[in-house]
């Protein structure tokens, strides 16, 4: 998907909503647990039920990874079903990998090639040369792990490197990278105040913001600091949205917590024009 | 697996040897792509060959992620085999993991529970809340990416934080964390001279040492500054035994070199003592 269509869609939809699909066997409703595939029914269920809300979709690795063979079989349907079904939606594959360069390029060819995603999410640690092989995918897009939204953020991201913060950094490095124009960014809703600081970095550049919801933060303060003529936000909310309801309604209340926070986005999208 | 099996194993075969199983099916005897499960074949016959001249193995994700569910099951079969045939082995999954606290805490169980291997390698970049989760587990081994091997290291690791640099202030404030006594810490065998510093930091803990090998780096100066007298080394090659042969006496060409690797290590272990 190209910068311009994810625009688009924010457009159309006016929503600049992400709803991560964090499947936790031990949070969903226990009557799916009979149906032979409980993470996929699941899924699909909340996909359907939201899709028109929202523009993105982040399924998190680790929640199909701990589920072995089954939760990788759950996530291939997933990107699959979204894929086929609603093309026109952005997906985020969140991973947070980083190796080196050999080693990162199986992992692009992985979410990119044979999974399908449109991005991927990955840590800045060792540099541009575990970073650059995923920017060799036209128009696949990689998200940089910047300010995170953890209480852990603040043990390195924010330390002080030369005369700006590490994490200020590892942005302005990235921006020299090769494709960097490929590049969007993981900040923090937690930390609004940091927002302009890093627009200042990258004032057209797509920031992937987690946070708003189970982990506190204001959807108003990011628009004030963060927001961009092409918007340039996707807004995450996983457990707010999908655990809202672990009853056989689960899909229309998920829909109502979605719905409410496009509503949100909407109005803040009017009055930014 | 316990610190203390873990340097009974090193003293009896008298090996710091860890053979990396980056299995790429571009690279692998083309007799073997006629098997079912032309990973899991691989790798059997590498562990059949090589298991009595090195103390561990690490299984890259991405190589197997690159391969979809037929990846994971070729995975699964390599750690279940391992943990079957040579449980006194320890076995790392090179994954480079990280994410918030309760993201972490499903990485862990899937590679630690699920999988059942002795170890993980962790990123630090979202810091304590991110690692923390891996080192609850009795037992288990959480190896961090302290100084990698690779050019992008440079971009921030040797950045200068305060009076030290980024890899010296993750490793000093990672011995503050909860059950750190079970980090260890990936450190790249290309910078030998940096050993001596990190010793000073933490005297007694393992470090895995990658880029001995297809990567340069020198086995030799590694123990000088790096040894223990535990050993407290890992010291780790890949494509230079994995792929010694393309032929169909790839494991006998593997075991060759593993074999002159263990012989440098117990001479080096010799006259250490």
């Amino acid at each position: 998907m190209t910068h311009d269509q994810l625009v688009q869609q924010i457009r159309q939809k006016q929503s600049f909503l992400c709803i991560g699909l964090d499947v936790d066997l031990d949070k969903v409703p226990t009557h799916l647990l009979q149906k032979p595939d409980p993470i996929f029914a699941f899924n699909k269920a909340i996909i359907d039920a939201t899709h028109h809300l929202c523009v993105a979709y982040k399924p998190n690795m680790a929640f199909y990874e701990a589920y072995g063979l089954k939760g990788w079989q759950a996530l291939e349907k997933t990107i699959n079903y979204l894929n086929t079904h609603y093309p026109d939606v952005f997906t985020i594959a969140d991973a947070k990998r980083g190796d080196i360069g050999n080693t990162s390029k199986m992992y692009a060819k992985a979410f990119f090639e044979d999974l399908g995603f449109d991005s991927i999410t990955v840590a800045p640690y060792m540099g541009r040369d575990s970073v650059e092989p995923f920017l060799e995918f036209k128009d696949k897009h990689t998200i940089l792990l910047a300010l995170t939204s953890n209480a852990g953020a603040f043990d390195f991201q924010t330390q002080q490197v030369k005369d700006s913060q590490l994490y200020q950094q590892v942005i302005a490095t990235s921006t020299t990278w090769t494709n960097s124009k490929q590049l969007m960014y993981v900040v923090g809703a937690t930390k609004a105040e940091f927002f302009a600081d890093i627009r200042r970095l990258i004032p057209e550049a797509f920031l992937l913001v987690p946070g708003v919801g189970a982990q506190g933060g204001q959807l108003e303060d990011v628009c004030r600091y963060g927001m961009t003529k092409d918007i340039g936000l996707l807004v995450n909310s996983s457990r707010g949205i999908i655990y809202a309801s672990s009853g056989k309604d689960f899909a229309l209340a998920a829909a109502d917590q979605a719905l409410a926070l496009q509503r949100q986005m909407k109005a803040l999208l009017s009055s930014s024009e």
